[in-house]
């Protein structure tokens, strides 16, 4: 059996970097349109609740005039706040090596403080924010206003930051785009079910899709629709096909709505390249979708695809900017219409615990967001914003962008210990030389000079983009039960039945993996019927010491194996 | 016309008080039982959405063994988060006094630190909130939880907090009551909106109610129904009154919720005595009601009813422990089957940028609010739970009973000071001896010697229990121009303009108030069918020096004087 040169995939990251262009300029990407231009109008898009919503009149209406006296809000006297400062000790940006050889090996707090007080050398840095600015603060918040009732958009400081962010980094298409606070991207999406799909609607996904984001819409009535997947995550091909074949009579109204995660997709790993993003867009253009595009491992790609051998992430020498304009660009790129909602959240990036994210998108539905804020969470926490917003400006972008790609390089390295261990545990072979899919075999095992057949997989897997998971298709088509319990019962039956048997030997066995169940749109039948034979695991790479991560593997490959004998 | 003693109406807070049992034991206060039991299922009360919202799977579905290693939730490692701690510098809980004769009179930031550093009485303390609890540590919360995700129930440490709060202030009167975070009370309201009414249902409230509890309510498609009020708030025997006439043919279903304000109501600033509360709640057990009660102001309740002359609160010598007993009960007190829904926020008591409050009720429907939660909210920002728990923490129950105290007492001087001003521009009399109310006449106008004829009252009101708010009744079939405008229109219309006249005229003399039509449930028209007379003004004293809050008297009483010539 021919087998690639050192049994690695090519590199899928070189080659999509090989089709993005370093610079999009929107006079190309966006239909010929020399100037940035204002957003169409999408409010055919909202629904009959958003419709509905009150736009909550202001503080006594009209702006006050310099000198009045407002008895209007039931607003505390800030003076009856009872917190006079906080001081927050943080990691300067580059805390974390770009060529890390371990993952932070141990509490970085009593590193940093080692380092502070031992070796003059500080590993931190701090800020205060008091109760009100004095003019030689620093300090861009002040607990007077964070403690406060605020805006539904925020603190101001913070929606300037957050603003700025998305100018430099996203660069939408568009001239009028806006951004508005929310509490996490899983509350952004909840949000835009409400906003734009009434019961009975639907909305297209990738056929298998983060599963919070399937439960949040299902009590809401609405129906995923699957929409075919590659490599490069979801087909534009496939969705021009479900779109052109709708059939209003059959399958009730067309979706006008795409959900998806074009950065790194959870749970497949696989991020959306540049072309296959402006693909989907122009369809998007064609059949008048929305497209929410629900982004939080976006900085999370890897420097280099999976090679093995070389575990250590190599970056590029680039500069932090650079690396920044090297990031497979968002939807909002390509968007010269206004008709992409991108979710950001700092749950991946600062700490999930702040529950603080953001939407851009165009005014029209911006203010529909808001005004369903109004009538539900008001403003994500003020402390939060403070806190992250004060740190953000302390970091500056070029800071952040620095810490986000020291973050990246652990991720890269606990990718790659993680298959490193598959490897070590499991026979792992390229599928063929123009696939990037890896397929396990048991090792010592199936050769087919002992038993004269040849070898069969016991699963595969496509090394992920970056981001947090590996997503693992086991092969129980070639599992020795399989063919009788399917006669017995169903294709389909036979494959759920064995795939929770193995869930639950490797949970008995000591490692818990999240079912693939969970993210399908379709069920188990359905899949059968277009001929899938895997099921899906997810195992995710984020957290933990790096030994675990490959003691976790070796299970896995133990019990596997044991599985299939 | 025989004036009642000194002018000043009979003491509302004393007589109140005389209804309210010290203690109130739920052997007789809740039908006779002897023992606390657990709540009815009241799970048909659930909306259709309700029952649709899925519990999400935990985080691999059964507990974890020790040792095992989870790969299944997509967390990022704790290390991974850059904040290494946090410090806290706070106010002591006795940072105001319960005797105060001017409002915080400069910043206390400033004060605090000159105080600390120049006499030695710190007037603050600080804690530190680390990336991890060390074993010598007095806190209660570390970095390392509060900024990943958490339960939807919120940090454990908050979760007995704010448990042993409840236990210690509210008491319910059934044994199985459970807490929630949310992130606030608007928030909790919708919720409530959500997980107990279909579009179409509706809910019965106070005639004036909390404005953005009417809004949130409208675009859900659920209507509020107007129960009548006097002076101890929402009427038991109209409430009664409502449901037994209700015609199910002709009003659609029989309401099923009551939504409330029972500490101290806003827009009215009264409260809802002990004995009513029992009242209101008996007539929910007989007509199977759920009352989502929201109480903002709970604590916030005058030392004594306002009385000319005494503008300084005179506290009450009794402890801090005493002071809570002592305060009107919640409906809590009462429930003895669990159909209460209770909100609380910290919005008045920390700080409302803070975005953080709780539910309590019974396991059945807070189940299905955290279900709520799981697919929308999540959980409140664990920065905000961490930084205003440990500051819970720090100061006990009993301190923070102390720190409520100081700010109530600073509301009630805001109270007395904002009815002072009022006596000193108008003429402000005592309704009759039997009533609260005041009534406010011009300053040497309409004397029955000169005229010969009665004067006519420009407005009243009821000095509030408490709170952040007076409630003006204009009195505007006072006004000259009412009658001939009722003859070409009619007398809601009349009025509307009037009242829309007057509105601008006092903004445009610098001091706003809220329409007091936001917080109408009633349509104007039904109201003057009814015989209302009056129009209604929201004036908040909560916040800004006290010289501005007798300025705008000053302005109001100028400007209603002159309206009303």
């Amino acid at each position: 059996m021919a087998v690639a040169n050192s049994g690695n995939p090519p590199s899928r990251i070189s080659e999509i970097s090989k089709r993005l262009p370093r610079s999009l300029p929107h006079t190309t990407m966006a239909g010929q349109i020399s100037e940035k231009r204002e957003a169409v109008d999408l409010s055919h898009h909202l629904s009959d609740f958003a419709k509905t919503l009150e736009t909550r009149l202001s503080f006594g209406g009209p702006p006050l005039q310099p000198g009045t006296i407002s008895m209007d809000g039931g607003v505390p006297d800030t003076e009856y706040f009872p917190i006079e400062s906080i001081t927050v000790e943080y990691l300067k940006p580059a805390a974390f090596s770009l060529t890390p050889t371990e993952v932070v090996p141990s509490a970085p707090g009593v590193l940093g403080w080692l380092a502070n007080v031992l070796t003059g050398k500080k590993a931190t840095d701090e800020f205060t924010i008091s109760r009100r600015l004095r003019s030689d603060d620093e300090s861009k918040f002040e607990l007077k206003t964070a403690l406060q009732y605020s805006p539904i958009t925020g603190l101001p400081a913070f929606e300037n930051i957050l603003s700025q962010l998305v100018t430099r980094v996203h660069k939408p298409a568009y001239s009028n785009y806006r951004t508005l606070v929310d509490v996490g991207a899983s509350a952004g999406w909840s949000s835009c079910l409400e906003i734009l799909l009434n019961p009975g609607d639907s909305f297209l996904t990738d056929r298998y899709a983060y599963n919070a984001a399937l439960m949040q819409a299902r009590p809401r009535g609405v129906q995923a629709v699957a929409v075919g997947t590659d490599f490069d995550g979801l087909s534009a091909v496939d969705l021009e096909r479900v779109l052109s074949t709708w059939d209003e009579v059959k399958q009730g109204k067309r979706p006008r709505v795409i959900y998806t995660q074009g950065g790194i997709h959870n749970p497949t790993g696989l991020l959306i390249p540049a072309q296959r993003k402006k693909d989907i867009y122009d369809v998007a253009v064609r059949y008048d979708l929305i497209i929410v595009e629900d982004d939080p491992y976006w900085y999370q790609v890897a420097s280099h695809s999976y090679r093995r051998g070389a575990p250590t992430p190599e970056p590029k020498s680039i500069t932090d900017d650079e690396w920044l304009d090297d990031l497979v660009p968002s939807f909002l790129r390509f968007d010269y219409q206004g008709r992409v909602i991108r979710l950001d959240t700092f749950s991946k990036s600062i700490g999930p615990g702040g529950r603080l994210g953001y939407y851009t998108t165009s005014p029209v539905l911006l203010e529909r967001l808001q005004a369903l804020h109004q009538a539900y969470i008001s403003f994500p926490s003020g402390v939060t914003q403070s806190i992250f917003g004060e740190l953000l400006h302390r970091w500056q972008t070029q800071g952040f962008a620095r810490w986000l790609r020291g973050l990246t390089a652990q991720y890269e390295l606990r990718r790659n210990r993680t298959i490193d261990a598959l490897y070590d545990a499991l026979d792992v072979r390229q599928r063929d030389q123009w696939s990037p899919v890896l397929m396990a075999f048991a090792r010592n095992n199936g050769q087919m000079s002992e038993k004269f057949k040849p070898a069969k997989s016991l699963m595969s897997f496509t090394p992920p983009d970056g981001g947090m998971f590996i997503w693992f298709a086991i092969h129980l088509h070639n599992h020795p039960r399989f063919h009788s319990l399917s006669r017995q019962t169903s294709p389909a039956a036979a494959k759920t039945a064995l795939a929770e048997e193995l869930w639950t030997s490797i949970a008995d066995a000591g490692v818990v993996f999240r079912r693939g169940e969970l993210f399908a749109v379709e069920s188990a039948e359905v899949r059968a019927e277009q001929g899938e034979e895997d099921v899906f695991m997810r195992a995710s790479f984020s957290s933990g010491p790096l030994e675990d991560l490959e003691k976790a593997m070796k299970i896995f490959s133990t019990v596997l194996v044991k599985f299939f004998e």
